[in-house]
């Protein structure tokens, strides 16, 4: 495996930062992981604009290479991958040793992947088997605190949530994915997706004016519902709305869309809405990139 | 410079970590920063507790080396540093490619430092002069999304408030420190150190029970006010009570003990109080290291 480490392919083993780098020291970075059918990144625009905005919020703007892109294709090709999952980080390198960032920025930008299963219709999925999900302790840090639209290196918050879930397991199996609420009792979103549920009355999601980080697969699943005149709400729900729901799934680059069987134990029916909205999904990827 | 890393010296630009390490990855680490005083790490077990302490909370409790303090002084030593500034890191490592974390740890722990001038009695301090402060408008993240006595490399939070510093200083000079309230308006602390002022009823500083990390240089300053019989009040205070302080300074391992000059440009005098803890401090340090 190769990966591209500041402009260059390198082995993996040999692809390194220095211990100064901000991105080790501190998580002084952003990222995004996506996903590439047919050697082609879904939703390149989306991703490559969410970057930039993280890295606009991490004052390091000018720090995303212009190159960017292409960097993905070498290092595709360069593993000989199509089906791949894809992550691009953007540190603030190394600076002067004090926390106040230094606006001469020479940034370390890092592009990984790794091989996934063909996706598309008759694709694979990633994943065995509907998730089930589990409400944690652990709160989303609130928007004052570190702004939630900004995906950076900073992901304790999300790894507190997955522990939570190791614990409860007792050496068990543990849940899939957390159930993450704000300080105020609205449900938010999981670890590395965003939920959505069905009731009677359409799909919801819980807005993005709450503290949570608006998937580039969330966009895409609400235009495909949306494009099928399906109603789609988002506002802020309680746990007991989730709980309640006719069915649930949860959205991320790579899960794509992935049922959901439970909710703190209490089945979810996984059912025709998420069934279509799946198969909506993977038509438009061989669409757009077979 | 030599730095550590995993148990072997190696010349600092070599000194590196995985791409895929999570320390770089998620900010998914643990570290102290301490000082050296004629070679021997001031407060050693404070810190080294400490970093036992976020190790468990993260879940990586068994990571923290138990040759860390002889990994100091050979670093010390390589180095033919006695007056330091050292920064201990040990992160979770390289993992499968998944956020839940393996219990199954393989860390990696880095010591990296640099010289500083000669403390103690008639020592040079490390800044320029006492510290202008600011209030910013980035709060403090609140313990229930992330543990506020933990100290990681998830540090954004800290820099988002100094980043507003740069910015009201519109290419001046910015202030030196931030001044950080939580979600509720209370004063907690800066970005790197905890708060004192000075009120004609004694000493005070933030409580602990609020959403702070509370320093060793903190706890050591609260000992010698208490051994000299001064009253040393914990409490949650406003920025109106900050601003209305007789006296007033900061401390961190680093700056010992630094006096403040303003905050929100409103002059706060250095006075007697902060000059004979500065005294005492300095004091503590000549008997134990010299």
């Amino acid at each position: 495996m190769h990966y591209h480490v500041n402009g260059d392919l390198v082995p993996a083993d040999e692809a390194r930062v220095s211990v100064r780098d901000r991105g080790f020291m501190y998580g002084d970075a952003a990222f995004e992981t996506l996903r590439a059918y047919g050697g082609d990144p879904f939703a390149w625009d989306a991703h490559r604009e969410r970057l930039q905005r993280t890295a606009e919020t991490l004052g390091f703007a000018d720090a995303v290479p212009d190159d960017l892109r292409e960097r993905v294709d070498e290092t595709l090709a360069a593993n000989d991958l199509t089906e791949a999952y894809v992550r691009l980080s953007v540190s603030r390198g190394v600076q002067p040793g004090k926390l106040t960032p230094d606006p001469d920025v020479d940034p370390t930008a890092v592009v990984l992947c790794s091989e996934l299963p063909r996706g598309g219709r008759d694709g694979e999925r990633v994943w065995d088997g509907p998730a089930s999900v589990q409400t944690v302790r652990t709160r989303r840090i609130p928007g004052e605190a570190v702004p939630a639209d900004a995906k950076t290196h900073n992901y304790l918050n999300g790894i507190l949530g997955r522990l939570e879930l190791r614990k409860a397991a007792a050496g068990g199996d543990p849940a899939d994915e957390c159930l993450v609420r704000d300080t105020d009792g609205n449900v938010v979103e999981g670890a590395t997706s965003n939920l959505f549920f069905v009731t009677e009355n359409g799909l919801r999601t819980p807005s993005a004016d709450l503290d949570l980080l608006p998937g580039v697969t969330r966009d895409v699943v609400m235009d495909l519902a949306r494009a099928e005149d399906f109603p789609v709400e988002t506002g802020h729900y309680s746990l007991d709305a989730v709980r309640d729901a006719d069915e649930a799934f949860l959205t991320n680059s790579t899960w794509e869309i992935r049922p959901v069987e439970s909710v703190d134990g209490i089945p979810v029916g996984t059912g025709p809405m998420t069934k279509l909205l799946q198969r909506l999904f993977d038509d438009r990827v061989e669409a757009e990139h077979y």
